[in-house]
């Protein structure tokens, strides 16, 4: 890296529409690490990216930048393949909870790095702080060791992966400049392909509880994302999924571990049975085994063992008693007919205001708090039947989930024209 | 100004190309100038202005927050009527030097609250500071004095004025977005609406050596200036002018005032008299007096007394000699022929190298340096001729001086299409 660019320029070729040379993506990005390039700097450049976009080997570039931000996992020499699942985050979304030990159940490693939730959607490692002793933070040779012995593990990643995107992204937090698809994949890929896996499964979620609500934005990121991990030898492949509804029955983080465990012992909601075998099957095909089906495992019991290792490898007790919450609050359902409509985002919200999520990284969240659901979209429901139980340990939380809850539900005659939900896999993109 | 407002909020709205509320813009101004609204944020902020502008309603509150976020002048007490110019800045535009004394002359205060130079224009002080004993700084009262005793004041503009724009002119410098009409003018506005002038006439400069390089851009501003100024009160009125070529025959600060005095006393290069007395004509008449012709105050000697008491009320000797470079370097004409050509960009660029601009606001400025034309468009040249002669302190920045003016120059076969220069005055814009 021995050319040098001024800041200024950098931003202008964006700004007027130029594509940004190798060089200057380079540049730009070891200089802002170093903090030789001003967030102010980096700020106007991200607003010129996200309105003025980047193409494909832009994309690539920055992305490789990033990734030489910092430091780079290998994985190879693991006796059996690797494979990640990297979801753009959803409501009720605790697939990652059965899919590792049942991806590892079948012979592939699963090393997932993970985050803490932000907003309405929740963090996997919140959801399974909520088990007694749990700890998400490994080092390096703790996670290799458990990838080799255990086959999965799901840790918090550290900080010496692509160190560009973890300040780059604390920057487009707080500057309006979150939404710029060029930047969400570059930011998730860097991480991903630093991490060092040898297959990829994007679950990229659509609708109204996720990042991207209309189902074009979610498949440019897909097609974005695919394309990057497969330039960088990274087999990958992304599931466009429905997020207009949770997944699964709960919200929240104890909740969704007591759901995942379910799903784990054979039982649990047919979406998140669906979708965790959809993925399983992706990872393993995509870590070259196809001989193995994965709903098996889920029956036999295998997976289950699984999870019991990897929870107990980082200091969890697998037996013990998940915490519920002090306080509950029932919705029932105000007339008789079909749940046509249970908005995502606003169980999202009701579950994060009863503080199952956080508003800034620094704030504690609940295990207990959440939303369990008692019926979801095609249901027949009757008057006076529960529909939502909101958990918090706060009872003045209450009313500010409620308000949020006020549009979340309809329910349509049930004499009326016959009402069927879409399908939960939307699409499938490979490179 | 109760009302609170998310920046991530006020940012996207630009960014989603909506119009910002009254109270946005008053909140996001206001928290800027306290730190609540951190640089960063301004900067993805100015970067969506820029790509995706703001309506005249956005534009006028923006600058009447910008006036808001400091102190106001008033020149309502004194005994005569008060107008003033602003130059978007060109090359050898040292017009304001003549002016200031001669609207004076003509029975109108002329409240020149000036700055210096950054960059190929040269700044209003730094040619002043060239006369021995001259200070830029005054107090408020000292300004209210000089202007009800003399008539005319240049000096520098204080801290209280809009320091709003003082904060975001600095961040705009650094992030790409300097280039935003609706900030540029409402920069330029918010300073002298606050200034308190009653009556204004911009000159908005078009050409290689102005900001503004198309004629679109520069008629795009200079309406949109008008239209601020009118929408606060002030009387205001846009020249459109030339500057594709320097203004006068030198380019540098002593070299500036000594043109300057030359007009002053009666002579002068043509096209220095010619502006200085349209602004002049455009001030008076703005200000209500259209009985007096200022042509007559430059020959009969008004003018440059007035000039001698504004130069002496600021500790200015306007009898002393002015400083001369030690070191002077000639270039001469190549060929016989027409000069079609001297290029404004280049000539300014070249004294800056000679030393009579900055490059960093810190830098200092030698009173010396510049360009010296002996040709202007139009005019015939002999081979072996002089055209230009280089000022400077250090003989070690011919070269690079020289090198800017390598393509300076066009000189056209005598026998070839006659060459008519264009209009110095291209166009008048009114509200």
């Amino acid at each position: 890296m021995t050319e040098s660019f001024d800041a200024v320029d950098v931003i202008r070729t964006k700004r007027d529409r130029g594509e940004l040379s190798d060089g200057q993506i380079d540049w730009v990005i070891d200089a802002y690490t170093r903090g030789a390039v001003a967030e102010e700097q980096m700020s106007s450049l991200a607003m010129a990216i996200l309105l003025n976009g980047m193409n494909r080997r832009e994309i690539a570039r920055w992305t490789a930048a990033m990734i030489a931000s910092g430091e780079r996992m290998d994985f190879g020499k693991l006796s059996r393949p690797t494979a990640d699942k990297h979801s753009t985050g959803g409501v009720g979304d605790k697939i990652t909870l059965p899919l590792a030990p049942l991806v590892a159940a079948c012979g592939v490693a699963v090393p997932q790095l993970s985050g803490r939730g932000l907003g309405h959607t929740g963090g996997t490692l919140d959801k399974l702080e909520s088990i007694p002793g749990w700890r998400a933070a490994l080092s390096n040779d703790e996670l290799m060791r458990q990838l080799e012995d255990v086959g999965a593990v799901i840790c918090a990643a550290g900080d010496g992966l692509a160190p560009a995107d973890k300040k780059l992204y604390a920057l487009r937090d707080v500057t309006g400049t979150v939404e710029a698809i060029p930047l969400i994949a570059s930011s998730i890929m860097s991480k991903k392909i630093a991490e060092g896996t040898g297959a990829l499964v994007l679950d990229v979620k659509v609708g109204s509880g996720a990042f991207m609500k209309e189902l074009a934005d979610a498949r440019e990121l897909a097609e974005t994302m695919v394309a990057l991990g497969t330039d960088a030898g990274v087999k990958t492949v992304a599931l466009l999924t429905d997020m207009s509804t949770p997944l699964g029955l709960t919200a929240g983080n104890a909740l969704e571990v007591r759901e995942s465990v379910e799903v784990l012992a054979g039982g649990g909601p047919a979406d998140v049975v669906e979708l965790t075998i959809a993925l399983a099957t992706e990872m393993l095909a995509a870590a070259g085994v196809t001989d193995i089906d994965p709903a098996e495992k889920l029956r036999d019991g295998t997976a289950m063992d699984a999870w019991r290792r990897m929870i107990a490898a980082q200091g969890g007790d697998p037996d013990a008693e998940l915490p519920v919450a002090p306080e509950q609050h029932v919705v029932n359902a105000s007339v008789d007919g079909v749940l046509t409509e249970l908005d995502a985002l606003a169980v999202g919200v009701a579950a994060w205001r009863l503080g199952a999520g956080r508003a800034r990284k620094e704030d504690p969240v609940s295990a207990v708090a959440g939303v369990e659901l008692h019926a979801k979209p095609g249901d027949t429901v009757r008057a006076g039947q529960p529909l939502l139980t909101l958990h918090t340990d706060d009872p003045s939380r209450f009313a500010r989930a409620l308000d949020a809850l006020t549009e979340a539900t309809t329910i349509a005659p049930a004499d009326g024209p016959q009402y069927r939900p879409g399908p939960l896999i939307i699409d499938r993109i490979t490179a």
